[in-house]
């Protein structure tokens, strides 16, 4: 298993616009990628900071999500409102 | 949804512990607590440190897990190869 840990901040004023479209995406990975074993979105207490946690069954599934359509068109309407790059950090499971 | 990131650190040289004894809970949460939603137990990349990625149905579903017997036995076990208290993250879901 591999969890991924992806800290986003929105821009200020887009908070709304971004928890809808990340909402989507959430749910068309769930909808959409059987690899994927958890993908939800969390609020965090630093204002317009975001965290989704994540958790994929193997490598193969991660590279599935990156390449799905959804990811692709959804991720790139979320994108509009995020003030920089996602910090990601990917944890490797102890199973 | 609740979601929980637990970063905990084990002490030098009880790694191995340390992970069987996690382990056994990770088992236990999966197979006894159905308002939790995830439960899992990853590696970061700072040595003997380990993260727990979990989500939770609603606030009674942290109670249950905390009141639970085999969170109070099976952490227990667990933290006598603890360095320190866990840092523990609580984030509200985004729903």
């Amino acid at each position: 298993m591999i969890g991924v840990v992806a800290t986003i901040k929105c821009k200020d004023g887009t908070a709304a616009d971004f928890e809808a479209a990340a909402k989507q995406l959430v749910e068309a990975v769930n909808a959409n990628e059987p690899g994927c074993l958890f993908y939800r979105l969390f609020k965090t207490d630093v204002p317009n900071t975001y965290r989704f946690l994540e958790a994929y069954k193997d490598k193969e599934a991660t590279e599935a999500h990156r390449a799905s359509d959804h990811f692709k068109t959804m991720g790139r309407a979320m994108g509009a409102f995020m003030d920089g790059a996602p910090s990601v950090e990917r944890l490797p499971g102890v199973e």
